[in-house]
């Protein structure tokens, strides 16, 4: 399955995940890959808050993000009142949420590895229940 | 063209004249029509208030809402702290936006009549400028 398809797919698995909890209300944007424009991939929230949150998935044992992945972001969530996240789903592995001071810096933007994801990153349930 | 493509293209454009002020950030929600979750076609927001926007174009001088219509825009708005807007564009005219206190009534919804949006509506002027 190409790329794309594939990151959609792994985006609404999580989207019907927020909404099964009879709790959350999510959107899933529109073609957020590939606009010009900055946004999450889904943006959630319940009456007390709301989160955005960009999806990761890998086969591998770490995620690489630039810069502007993260600013983008960033800038986003301050304009909806947002928690920005980032949601990353190594093989196998539930979906773990990570908050920018949690990634790890390199020279040319970040990097969430599955260890560290495993140790600083929330659950599901975690950030849906508090 | 079929009228769902249709549809998202009218969305396309009131996206990008959002994001064209250079103030406001939106997103497009991912297969709102066919979702069975509520959601609004559009969420828009700038640094002070957010907007959660239904699209309806049509070529006819009416448009028909459900109660369902409205009240998943009601439902989603509030979690989302947004004002709930309908769009309504008919042919050959700009955009309209109307709030849900300024549609009218019928026994099985609400109807906006073209002449009714065009003394009630606001611009998109108007609705962007404050």
């Amino acid at each position: 399955m190409a790329n794309k398809s594939k990151g959609s797919n792994t985006e609404r698995d999580l989207l019907h995940k927020f909404w099964s909890t009879g709790k959350w209300c999510a959107i899933r944007s529109a073609g957020s890959g590939s606009m010009k424009y900055p946004g999450p991939d889904l943006l959630v929230g319940n009456l007390f808050r709301r989160m955005s949150i960009e999806c990761k998935s890998t086969k591998d044992d770490k995620v690489y993000l630039n810069e502007h992945d993260v600013e983008q972001l960033k800038e986003f969530s301050k304009v909806f009142d947002a928690k920005p996240l980032f949601a990353v789903k190594f093989s196998k592995k539930d979906w773990l949420f990570l908050a920018i001071e949690d990634l790890q810096k390199t020279p040319k933007g970040y990097v969430i590895d599955s260890k560290v994801a495993e140790l600083r990153g929330l659950s599901f349930g975690e950030i849906t229940s508090y």
